[in-house]
């Protein structure tokens, strides 16, 4: 049995409950006949090769309020994976990514198990469909594992106000970001309101309201999680964006320069367009969400982003955010083993390259 | 107020529950920016359009458990089309559908704003992008009014074992039918195995189950809720893939022979295929899930699936399955008034023209 109070056990732990999980729920799915067996191989991938910051925000929501270690709220801290897989299949299914983490994407493993099996039809088009089933099979598990993770039902009722929002506001948030990128951008506002909806509220603030709410933590408490929580989570979204252009395919996960293909309008972009001149702005314009774009375009791209002083920008506004956060942190009425943690994991969500 | 033992008055008591639901998170979801006022837009038009049936089986399901008329009980019923929307809406994108009840389908309708706002890159992507988007939020919202519906939690509690496995079974229904489609169809018993799954169990069965687990029914009216609901659910979706050959456009809101070319692989297929002679079966292994056919094509695939005798299979199957269905209700242990409101939707569900 992993020490409660050691922060490191958290992921082993995460991983025990969501296989504890589909040990119960996979047989159901595959009561419906034996094709079903890789649908769930492909959901428990999907689980296990997650970094668990969501279910780690909320576990130490709950412990920040007081709540005793048990393995009741790390079971219902990760749901929250489970939604997540949901959010991940149907993002690739939108941005037609080929893969995720290093491995093939859901859509594209589907695709190929149609092709080898010399099946009818388009192989894309039975990925994409799988993968959509898929993802909402992982939306429904997600609500049946808070459910059913053995905490009390008013507990869960409380705690589901925040789920329900959060549910709610990162719809709206992905949605916001579809628009933008067809809108082909605009303010650094706007761009930053996609990353409040689409991240901070949906990574950090909410699964720590969740994790309070389960515990019954006063206002005070949960209004501190937000002061810490959306500064984060901002900070989150903003080295995502950085690791989108620069960071390493062999690391990431992900092709260099798909990001800018796509045309994803983040901040970084945003303020690069504020700050170039018409020659920088031409290299942006011309790159951004044109999906014929070769390497030496996108280090163009990469070009115009530092020398606008874009980059640094934004490393900047990371630094300032996380200082906040962490002072609000510091102010919080919170139990001391959770504030450590919560400071290792806003250093964690900001300072990584994966 | 409509008289709570007046069936005809339930559609209208529905609408209103939904009604009532958008009106307290169609403002939680717009708080995120104007441009998701659309999207509750899309939501209302597709609830308020919908037949309402499997909130209709769940109302009834716990009328004949004896719960009394309540307007809780019509929000936790209702919650079941926020759902059914979910699946509509994942279903056209996968089957690439143009339209649902005689209008765009849900797609079609962003695909259509991308062009008039003349945005940038794919509008087909787009309108791909914001349906899997919205399909997931009605998914959330689904199980959003079933916990708030105003019942007790441990009423709730007890019927989110029905609609958990309901949520499994319809999406593993519909992968199956996927597979079923990829693989070029098989027997009837695997076409009748994917009827059980996407349509049965998720339009009757469970439906009848959550109503009857609200009330608290005992295990013997649960029983004869699947004995009734089983085959009636099974006559429901043959009647669906009769009139998605045969139906009346105009009526049914499908164009003519969409299943055809998509190479849906249904019972009726299944039935024509076993007893076609080598000429009709090549007219048939020729066009369907041909994309390319034209009117000529579906009608010669309407004469075969006649002369092979597979319509009147189906339609005699429909018969025995309805009179089976009423005979075990006829035998429940159920309260009258329920008695007859489901004997008129066994007609409802089965004999249909749209």
């Amino acid at each position: 049995v992993p020490d409660a109070a050691d922060a490191s056990a958290l992921p082993a732990r995460i991983d025990a409950a969501l296989t504890a999980f589909l040990a119960k729920t996979r047989p159901r799915l595959e009561s419906a006949g034996p094709e079903l067996s890789v649908v769930g191989d492909v959901v428990s991938d999907l689980l296990l090769l997650g970094k668990h910051l969501r279910p780690a925000f909320c576990y130490w929501g709950w412990r920040g309020a007081g709540g005793g270690d048990c393995d009741e709220i790390v079971a219902a801290a990760s749901s929250l994976d489970l939604l997540h897989a949901c959010a991940i299949v149907h993002d690739d299914v939108m941005d037609a990514s080929d893969t995720r983490r290093g491995l093939p994407s859901t859509h594209r493993r589907f695709s190929a198990q149609h092709t080898s099996a010399a099946w009818h039809g388009s192989p894309d088009a039975f990925g994409v469909g799988a993968a959509i089933l898929l993802g909402d099979l992982c939306l429904a598990w997600s609500d049946e594992m808070l459910a059913t993770c053995g905490l009390g039902p008013e507990a869960i009722r409380r705690a589901r106000t925040a789920y329900d929002e959060m549910r709610t506001e990162v719809m709206a948030g992905q949605y916001l970001d579809l628009v933008e990128q067809a809108r082909g951008g605009g303010s650094v506002e706007r761009a930053m309101r996609v990353v409040r909806f689409k991240s901070a509220k949906y990574t950090v603030e909410r699964p720590l309201h969740v994790g309070g709410l389960l515990a019954d933590a006063p206002a005070a408490l949960l209004d501190a999680y937000t002061a810490y929580g959306l500064p984060i989570g901002e900070a989150f979204q903003l080295r995502d964006d950085l690791l989108g252009v620069f960071g390493d395919p062999g690391v990431t996960g992900k092709p260099a320069g798909d990001d800018i293909r796509e045309g994803k309008r983040t901040v970084l972009v945003a303020l690069a367009m504020d700050r170039a001149d018409p020659t920088e702005r031409a290299t942006l314009e011309k790159s951004i969400g044109n999906p014929g774009i070769d390497d030496a375009d996108i280090a163009g791209v990469r070009d115009v982003l530092v020398s606008t002083g874009a980059t640094d920008a934004v490393e900047t506004l990371i630094d300032e955010l996380t200082t906040n956060a962490v002072a609000a942190l510091d102010a919080a009425p919170i139990d001391a083993d959770a504030r450590t943690a919560l400071r290792g994991l806003a250093v964690a969500a900001t300072q990584r390259s994966t």
